[in-house]
């Protein structure tokens, strides 16, 4: 890849979403991208940036939360002031995105981002990274392009993408036309996607010249896109908090794949790179079972500090900061979550269902615990 | 009942064993019987204590470890110095029992004793109570005297006592001879004992008369016999407590059922009553499931002050103290066991293995928490 094109590339890392399903690990001040999910030693979101350094250098953007800013600076020393995008509130993704993408253009309009999510697990990086070049070659002829997952079960859980003709990119051999973004399939249609072979994960990976993702944005959200420019005209100056605190709240709340995506698809301007390294979302607890090894004499995965689990004929997950000794007997694929002001138990099967008892206990006042 | 034959019954409360199978409810510190495992306000022992009130008065001796004395004044502030016999160390129930024999024995050689564990759920009080006056009618007439549980299902759990003949005692109509105790059974002999009918569940529970208690003791076990005697001939001069820590330690380690009730019913001394109340020894998680009921709405049993149990298509139990949130997902027949050191989750079906976890922490050295 030529010095050029690459110097054109900017991370950005949106670091938002609590990671409901993995209540009552994450949850509002300690969200998803802040815990160490692998047993690597590194948070999500570290090792998110971390996995973006060969290709961006120290030039990654973040856009997280207000109430998150010691946190990930604690973990992202290196981010400087004006790549560190605090929202006052929560606006979704095209709002962060689009800010960000706003930004770089009033930087250099030539920007090239890449936006990659803070909560996700890839390996090996060198892949993923492959991927990541073979999107910014295929950028920097005019396209947004996504990296797509191969699918590896019919799963339920994400959109797809539906990969048209080969496209003829140097320097992205891989790339394809994108026709169309397909919304969570139900389990006959994944099958039939699954077995198709033409269908990918949308992982909301998302490389594109900065000013294509703003002229899509102008066109299907130009209220959003409106604020998001005068946001982005005030950064550098002095009144960039003035500014987000007025605008910021009255935006629109909307997904970029509503906003720039899929519209952007249809018009023809969205292309992919499959990705075929190992990626996961970490979606529920069932996913730290897969993403962790389960100790070799007990079968059970431990997520966490303690030595102190114990168990007998049991199998599952068990994820603990405390110094608890935590026996399971007789019980297996459970999940055991031990947090100081909360425990779940559950098990693999019903990781899902985590979001739906968040939001009854939302329901029932124990915000205390959320 | 004559006023002069209730006059001569003086209650008695061994108060030992952990209750491993509890664990980590239960356990050195906190054993089974100070705790309130059915939801009723009491715990175990003060229940046990009120429900021999209307037969002793507070003639009620309690023999229990010396590190409890504090918890169990407290439950039971009535108890007065001469009736609160503190061992310096388990030494079995053969010790417990006798040595209670024999200080009411030195008070007065004509008491009939009445033991009952201090750990044990019996419903109704009344009829218990007239079962134990039945019993009481029958140690006068010069018998030791057992009340049996009849058995509601074919339990490997238990000893069982077979009954013979009716005997022919005024005031206790429902008397019968006992022929032998019989060890726990296998399942297939349970099953016989329980179609059979002629078997009952054997509680721990004697009504005897302290003399022939002591004359079973002394041909059996005749050194526990002296030294217990010795201890009872000191116990109400200055120097109980010097005499308890000389002879104690060095005095034999054996059941009451061996030292005592066997060979009393092999020389023909030994009668039942059988009880027909209900009777629990509250012997693991599984039990608790059954003294307490479930939340209508939820199907999970809460044993403790919490009230921030959730659950979500979840059965099973909960004991709990702490002001956590635990939250059940889709798991059944779950027992979990939350207390701030150590943490339990297993299933009904295996309540019973709890003890041979609490065996494998010990031998791992996790003492603080056993």
């Amino acid at each position: 890849m030529n010095a050029e094109l690459l110097a054109r590339f900017h991370g950005v890392i949106p670091a938002g979403g609590v990671g409901t399903r993995l209540w009552p690990l994450s949850r509002a001040a300690a969200p998803k991208f802040l815990h160490d999910l692998t047993g690597s030693g590194s948070t999500l979101i570290r090792a998110t940036y971390e996995r973006l350094i060969p290709l961006a250098g120290n030039n990654i953007m973040v856009v997280t939360g207000r109430v998150h800013r010691t946190a990930v600076l604690a973990q992202l020393p290196e981010v400087g002031d004006l790549d560190l995008v605090l929202e006052p509130s929560p606006k979704d993704s095209a709002a962060a995105i689009g800010l960000a993408a706003a930004i770089l253009y009033r930087r250099n309009p030539e920007t090239i981002m890449g936006s990659f999510a803070a909560d996700q697990v890839i390996r090996p990086e060198g892949v993923f990274q492959v991927a990541v070049r073979e999107a910014i070659h295929t950028a920097a002829t005019g396209k947004i392009v996504t990296i797509g997952i191969r699918p590896t079960l019919p799963s339920t859980a994400f959109g797809y993408i539906r990969a048209g003709e080969r496209l003829s990119v140097t320097g992205a051999p891989t790339a394809r036309d994108v026709v169309e973004f397909v919304e969570k399939p139900d389990e006959d249609t994944a099958r039939g996607y699954l077995a198709d072979g033409g269908y990918l994960w949308n992982a909301g990976m998302f490389v594109a010249p900065v000013a294509l993702m703003l002229k899509h944005l102008e066109r299907s959200e130009p209220v959003l896109y409106a604020g998001l420019m005068e946001i982005a005209d005030a950064w550098e100056s002095g009144d960039r908090e003035e500014t987000m605190n007025r605008i910021w709240p009255d935006l629109p709340k909307t997904a970029i794949d509503y906003a720039v995506a899929e519209p952007a698809a249809a018009a023809g301007d969205v292309a992919v790179i499959p990705g075929v390294f190992d990626w996961d979302d970490v979606g529920d607890f069932a996913a730290i079972g897969r993403l962790n090894p389960a100790d070799e004499n007990s079968g059970v995965t431990v997520v966490g500090s303690s030595k102190r689990v114990y168990s007998d004929n049991a199998t599952g997950v068990v994820v603990t900061d405390s110094k608890r000794v935590i026996a399971l007997i007789g019980i297996h694929d459970v999940v055991v979550v031990d947090t100081p002001d909360a425990l779940l138990v559950t098990t693999k099967e019903h990781a899902q269902s985590v979001k739906n008892t968040v939001e009854t206990l939302k329901n029932q006042g124990m915000m205390d615990v959320l």
